[in-house]
């Protein structure tokens, strides 16, 4: 029994969330092992991050099957395409939660340097970032990318946060505070570095949305700008 | 006059290792904006940024109309995905650049902590990757795409360097150096994680060519792993 092309299509955004859905989940397990400087929840993170990369290979090779068997044209052969440049950035997000995982375990030995406040903050961002995107992608949801571009001035405004704290009121003052606080400025910036992921996926859902507009019915334009 | 698919597709290689060349002078500049504490130098990487997006939209529009017009199978299909995929991390290297350059800016005002030895080593090899990715993608050689992803270790242990040294020879023998040192450390981790793009690269080329060998030549396996 032959599947719809509509169906198929319908799995690759599937496929495509859930993918997004262990980044988030990368992310989150990550900053909690920071929490409770865990070193098991630390290397689970890195571990489970071959299955991030499975997901990579998998829906490239679906989306590179849809595109032959099926040889899509306009809306559905750009949707194909922006998935497979999606999967890349995904992957990349998840290194960086390699990154993080990798920060908490040069931590391990001494207790974290203070209660953390923002990190969670911008963790929770990162993740409502990732998903916001993948969202406005799915649904073509060009309002959505839009705010969430905004939101990246958040992520930048924590990220300083964090960092002149450390600076300014650890490193500064007791600079053998350094090796404890080094790897935190580090894991602030890799979350800030996958809200920039999020933000570029959101960039060209708007580029890919309205250049469709822009193509095919340029009477609409007014309603995507 | 119709023109023919290779040379369609040659163009678009051309397209591919131009944007390259682009993110390499792009790493270039910004660390010698460093080396030269120039802010000017700096703000035209910031400027120049928005002609590698350009290029990213341009080579991704070919792509897509490649894909719909010539409905290319097989090593050809595979081929033009990915060259989207490496679209999207080429992006990503030119925000580093501009991370880069944005510290630079920071770094104003006060001369620098130390002459330069290890970063632009860094830079260099930086760089080396990216043409590296790009030569092993549009040749397909995965022996190339293998030499780049060991260098990797390379990046990793310069940028070691670069950190022990600042956190231990400047920081916390005298805090008073955090402000000049911690923008340098950064720039160690930017360059490094230019690195990592074109180790996913050269990951992705691999399983590009050897994928395609293993679907259509088993009999080649043998001379590709």
């Amino acid at each position: 029994m032959e599947r719809h092309f509509d169906e198929e299509l319908a799995d690759l955004k599937k496929d495509l969330l859930d993918m997004g859905y262990l980044v988030e989940r990368a992310i989150g397990n990550s900053v909690e092992a920071l929490r409770t400087l865990n070193s098991q929840k630390a290397q689970k993170v890195i571990i489970e991050d071959k299955v991030i990369d499975e997901c990579e290979l998998h829906i490239d090779e679906r989306s590179l099957d849809l595109l032959a068997l099926r040889q899509p044209m306009a809306v559905d052969l750009r949707f194909i395409a922006m998935t497979m440049k999606i999967t890349t950035d995904l992957e990349r997000m998840a290194d960086l939660a390699v990154d993080i995982a990798q920060r908490v375990l040069e931590l391990q030995g001494a207790p974290l340097l203070k209660p953390l406040v923002d990190i969670p903050k911008l963790a929770v961002l990162a993740q409502d970032m990732v998903r916001g995107a993948l969202d406005a992608f799915v649904k073509g949801d060009v309002n959505l990318a839009k705010k969430l571009i905004l939101r990246d001035t958040e992520a930048d405004a924590l990220r300083n946060a964090v960092q002149s704290e450390l600076i300014n009121d650890y490193i500064v003052k007791d600079s053998s505070t350094t090796s404890r606080a080094v790897p935190l400025l580090l894991i602030a910036r890799h979350l800030e570095r996958i809200c920039d992921h999020a933000t570029n996926i959101a960039e060209d859902v708007i580029y890919m949305v309205e250049a469709k507009v822009v193509k095919h019915h340029p009477e609409k334009l007014k309603h995507n700008t």
